[in-house]
């Protein structure tokens, strides 16, 4: 049977902020501009999480998407929404809540829940409708 | 010469809660459930700004929107960006910072800004693309 | 405290055919076109419904879109989602369904339903990104 | 029977330039900025038409919408697509072709050839996805 | 001359359900959840078509999209659009019309039909703005 | 550190037409079709620039995208936007203007202009919303 790419698109509202706690407020300013903002601000985040697989020769599906969902959801948006990166979620503290960050912590975070047979092809994590990051695991 | 309305649509990233001081952490998770996550979350947020008014024989404008851009830049883009609603914003902090009561206040800071013979009729602001308030000013 | 309208956006994906059983099948093709297909198509539907009322001084709300939202699951979406429109739907079943008969059949199920002070103010119901109906109850 | 607007959305890619002969280029640039650039520049715009009338009882249609789009490409679209809006198009030729402008000059052109007992209701043109303008006929 | 990758978007709405005809309506409801619904549902779907292909000395074109478009409607577009999946389409109907089956036999269609020295690179198939599919032949 | 794919989108609008000088007007109207209309058309251009690097353990970014769109406005943009593509771009002048041959004609304008470390991955260019070329470079 054939190899399919199958995508499922979620959402989540966070807000943010990018600082080393080892640099001065100017440094930061310097470095992350206006995302260095002491008091946070926040984005719409949209998350397109694509597996990869054969087509089930019974079902026609190279996985449920409602399954994939389940997975999404349990392991990243309900840590995630309504949320702040910086202090909330346990497996993002350690590092500066950036895009290319998030997508990384958010693969490590799917890629060992996924069903046998069913691989972990690309993240794309869009900030913004003009800013994105893409993960494929390299 | 005919009576037209135009738009441009803004965009800001800010973070936000909605709680009342006066009221218990129990009581506002009852009342804004998610959206009173105590350290905030954010949206992407999108403005539609339409002014009406009579077309300019000689420009075909019935304004410059780059004239109307610079309006809502700096009486409201440049507050409100990469901000926090609740803790930055002097025009707001009075209230709290739902979708309803931004756009009121939103309106209350173009509108005297606008130039002779050109009307505020419509903000539209989406807070998400499945959400978002309306006011015409009644 | 200043009037605003708010809206909530939902989906649902149905089937349905244009065709008035006393015709001849030639008939309906003639009016209705390929939409008259005897073995039925569908759409993913969009459905924005915006409601108007004074803003609650508490709460900064007009209306919690997450009640409003449960009027409209309740009493459309449920029937709407993964149906056939001529055939599962008690309340659009004396009527061909175009997206002008169903806009006005949804307003009917949503109107005495919304809570005392919020009006229904608009409907939008597009069948494509290319098409669509809106109502205000005239 | 109810009252319902329906919206066909169209589409045409043309090229323009914002100037006034009997100015300079200087003055041209001075007052339209970068649309005054003598060598033209284009958009793809977007025209939302929207008319208004009484749901027929047989078909279910405010207005077959195939109709309405043989209406709109016949007499506005065949002359704006792909064409130079300075240059090529005898009813926009009096007029700068600035958004405000093309909107009412696009009114005349459709009003009149639409059917009895359905009025053109709006007419919203998009020059890019952050500027339109909107026409009711005022 | 470069070889780069061009694509041509393309629409048609369609009904379908997935059933197993060997499985019972329970079972099927089980294993499909509301896709099952036996009076049928239905999309907008949307496909991407991407072919590659070196750049043409004379006509800077890899391929005239009108010649793909052309492909693209006679092989498949004219055989789903306003089409019941599981009942009307010779070449899907020894299939559930899921999107991943789809996606394949789309791109058997398209396949032998394209120019020479033109390789079909990709398809995306959206069965919603937040489910799809994609296939690049492996 | 994880290798990641950051994107930014950008837009330009510009002016265009498709037509070879050593050709007759009814051989470039048969090749090329509405888009050889000698008085010249134009496109709401966009441009997703996708680049290719290992995440920098102090920032967080693989790159800065304010740098990026930096590169991209000073090398590309400025040459573009509100300009017409076959009389005002010296870059671009010996070819015809297709989305081909633009998107071979920018990535060879942003390429030597990357800081070290990064690799240019992909450009996508769309002229149409449903019409686009992808290059990576080969």
């Amino acid at each position: 049977m054939p190899h399919v790419l199958v995508t499922r698109r979620v959402h989540f509202c966070a807000a943010h902020k990018l600082t080393r706690k080892e640099w001065t407020e100017e440094k930061n300013r310097e470095v992350f501009g206006d995302c260095a903002h002491p008091n946070w601000h926040g984005h719409n985040y949209e998350l397109d999480v694509t597996v990869e697989g054969e087509i089930d020769r019974e079902t026609g599906y190279v996985l449920d998407l409602k399954r994939l969902q389940h997975v999404v959801r349990h392991s990243v948006i309900d840590d995630l929404d309504h949320r702040n990166l910086n202090l909330d979620v346990k497996w993002v503290e350690h590092t500066i809540p950036t895009t290319e960050n998030l997508v990384v912590a958010i693969w490590d975070r799917i890629r060992p829940r996924l069903p046998e047979g069913i691989d972990l092809k690309r993240l794309v994590l869009r900030e913004t409708p003009q800013n994105w990051a893409e993960y494929e695991g390299g």
